[in-house]
């Protein structure tokens, strides 16, 4: 039995069976395999060269901001790990425990870590002195470890690839513009990059990062209808700076804590990149984030001179896009199948007739259009040209979606029924953690965020939906992922 | 107290107390810290930097012989890791052990990756089923544990970075290339990136992996006279094939296991790159990899025009070269002792006179040597060859040292006496493995290699120095890291 046989099996309909279609995508489209650790996958070939196209463009625009890498250690100690009250609660109970080294008990626990913000605190402790060491803007590139009972490749997994950013600040205030700063770069990264609209805002209390005094998101909705925090920026104040001791002396020699902040980007954004674009046909993958942006292949390529060409034709448009030749042994049709199921954004085929007359046959994966087009000059600016129409048409249609099944609910009912269908439901809350609570239960929706565009809304005479108190907030509410 | 103060403080001479030299160096070029995780550094933006740069060289290289990057998991199930018994009893006692998730006690403890051969062989039985998939080329960049008695920044910690690449070949032959044009990647690496001299060859018996049935090698010496293995590339023959039971249909029907191949640089090549290199003064970065090539210092910076000609002349070399301006607050020979202490190749210094005269004091970090040149159209060119240029003289002056500290003995009492004074010590062997553990205890040296220029040495007539029988080798030996 040969494997590539099974390669472009039928999938899964997104719309009869939305989870079993997303692993179907996963396995199919050779992103991600399972492993013999539950919960933990193995990222292969084209979903680890999508996550270091997205590592790219992050850490593109990080360095260009200041921020520097470091390397932190795998490891916790326990008691390290207890020194911010709030971060070891919300984090104790999904921590992997180390115990021995080779044969010896340890005599201390020591956590893989599930996020780094304590290791990052103990080396500021050490490395800030004065107001002239500020700002730090540090991130490092990892993998994260939270022991989760329910998994999903890329969407929650055991262990889990990031970048975490940790920045030291003088005071609140410089450390609220670099978290906002950063969300506004992940929104950059989400929409003109991944082709994913996103709800900006702030999130409940709740529902923030555990040590955080705000936590900002930004929000996504899947094709599902479900939402999807696809990236968060946490201002932490200076509850880790008094933990861990990291002060300074200001201008006038006071001595004085830092704000800090922390912020990820992680594999779960091709989870989510999946869910928003991909059809019954494989993934669908976004032109500036694709490993491959034109997948070349050859009709009757045993006919004198057409790999040829196909290598020529790759040569030039190599200059401006990223490109194979995909001259294995399999029939076209086939090609054409793996070519949509791993999702390239532009196909073009090349035969003894396109090469007699100079021409091309272009299929674009978002709409699988088919065109004809010269082969000349204008070629890659062309080609150019189409990979910017399929990135803008793959986030409007997104977008479009996003808009439509963004809906306001003015009673109770209408919000349950609102939920029951899917999409954001943006409602007003006093703020009542009850309120919130009874909310899950009754509906399964969280608050996903209080949006920057409702933060100023005038909610004067607005009343709570659930308990009738005066409304303070405008919240976006949804089913998550 | 403010750190900067300390920065350039007087470290050790690397004559006096090499191992207090090179801990000096790690900390004060600001390369590592410590942290609270015995034996795991932490690793700081300079010597992240070093790795980045070192990961893009290897990758690129990779990425043109079509190696493909994946992900694997972390953990691995004690079980799976019991697969391989040599691998097994060759790593047990340096394996981390997982034992609880959250509050519960786990089924099967898992061991935190030392290698990940079985993860790799795990999911290669998965996807290999024909000729036609083979040969499976695949690298991933991760970080590994090993529980490390006594450890060294950059040379030996309990968690150390890499690249592990793991291959899958129809046969022997076909992994032999591989593994030896990896070796030869990475000579190419270490010689022309990092200007660091190698001795290639194979490792005795005893010396070898884990598994391998052949260990290849990259042998240097360090400025005290160790050596230190910077690089491995092993022949693991069908033992992992076998015990994994990857196998493949050949070309006949017939059912084959693959032979596979493993191979890896870590972060102990930045280590190496310190101690050949290294001086008094601080960090000699080889031009190639460092993060700064050329490092502006402005004098009389706060002259109306200073800082305004440091960023244009900036402006201009970055087109060709890594570049910063230092327009921080301290004193210029502050600033130079800052430079010489992180090793940066390329200082320039410019003042008020420099730019009346349109001219610029360059200083190489090799050799100290001030020149002044003309500031015109050519100086990019200029200072791309005095890079050129450091580099060859910093590759000459390693090789000219480890050539004189390669000598061959003729007697066992020659052999002790040459290895106490340090260097390789080529002396032919009989392969008796008791002499190797002899001469261990005897001299504190083991076998690095046999040399491939030393394969094929004729030995009509040689005897073991230790037992009189007939040599089979010419090994190279040393005390090593």
């Amino acid at each position: 039995m040969e494997k590539k046989e099974n390669f472009v099996e039928q999938i899964t309909s997104r719309d009869e069976d939305f989870s079993q279609w997303y692993t179907d995508i996963c396995l199919k489209a050779e992103l991600s395999d399972y492993s013999s650790v539950k919960g933990c996958m193995v990222v292969r070939p084209l979903g680890t060269a999508l996550w270091e196209n997205i590592t790219k463009v992050v850490d593109d625009r990080l360095k260009a901001t200041g921020h520097q890498n470091v390397m932190m250690p795998l490891l916790i100690p326990e008691r390290l790990l207890l020194k911010e009250a709030e971060h070891v609660e919300g984090f104790a109970p999904e921590v992997a425990w180390v115990t021995a080294g080779g044969d010896t008990e340890l005599s201390e626990r020591l956590a893989i870590r599930p996020t780094s913000e304590v290791l990052f605190c103990e080396h500021f402790q050490k490395i800030i002195h004065s107001y002239r060491d500020l700002p730090v803007l540090y991130n490092q590139w990892v993998s994260v470890m939270r022991w989760e009972k329910t998994t999903r490749p890329f969407l929650r997994t055991t262990e889990f690839f990031w970048q975490e950013g940790h920045t030291c600040h003088v005071d609140y205030e410089d450390a609220d513009r670099e978290a906002l700063e950063i969300l506004d770069m992940y929104v950059d990264v989400c929409e003109n990059i991944l082709a994913i609209p996103v709800v900006s805002g702030v999130k409940s209390e709740s529902e923030k990062f555990a040590g955080a005094v705000k936590t900002y998101t930004n929000e996504t909705l899947m094709y599902d209808g479900k939402a999807l925090q696809i990236t968060t920026s946490h201002h932490l104040g200076d509850n880790f700076g008094k933990a861990f001791n990291i002060n300074y002396l200001d201008k006038n020699g006071d001595s004085k804590f830092v704000n800090t902040t922390s912020w990820a980007i992680t594999t779960r954004a091709i989870g989510g990149m999946i869910m928003v674009h991909s059809d019954d046909r494989g993934l669908v993958l976004p032109p500036r984030i694709a490993p491959v942006q034109v997948n070349i292949v050859p009709i009757s390529q045993h006919q004198e001179g057409v790999l040829d060409k196909a290598y020529e034709l790759k040569e030039q448009l190599s200059q401006d896009v990223t490109v194979q030749v995909d001259a294995s042994d399999k029939k076209p049709g086939w090609k054409f199948s793996e070519s949509e199921m791993r999702g390239f954004p532009i196909r073009i085929e090349i035969g003894p007739r396109d090469i007699a007359e100079q021409t091309l046959v272009v299929v674009r994966r978002d709409t699988l259009e088919k065109t004809t087009i010269k082969w000349d000059d204008q070629l890659n600016e062309n080609i150019k040209a189409l990979l910017d129409d399929i990135h803008n048409n793959m986030f409007n249609v997104a977008k479009e979606r996003q808009d439509k099944r963004t809906r306001t609910a003015t009673t109770k009912e209408e919000f349950a029924k609102m939920i029951e269908e899917g999409g954001f439901v943006i409602a007003p809350w006093s703020g009542d953690l009850a309120v919130e609570e009874q909310i899950k239960e009754e509906t399964g929706a969280t608050s996903r965020c209080l949006s920057f565009e409702n933060v100023d809304a005038d909610l004067t005479g607005v009343k709570d939906l659930w308990n009738g108190q005066d409304a303070k907030y405008l919240m976006h509410w949804a089913k998550a992922y």
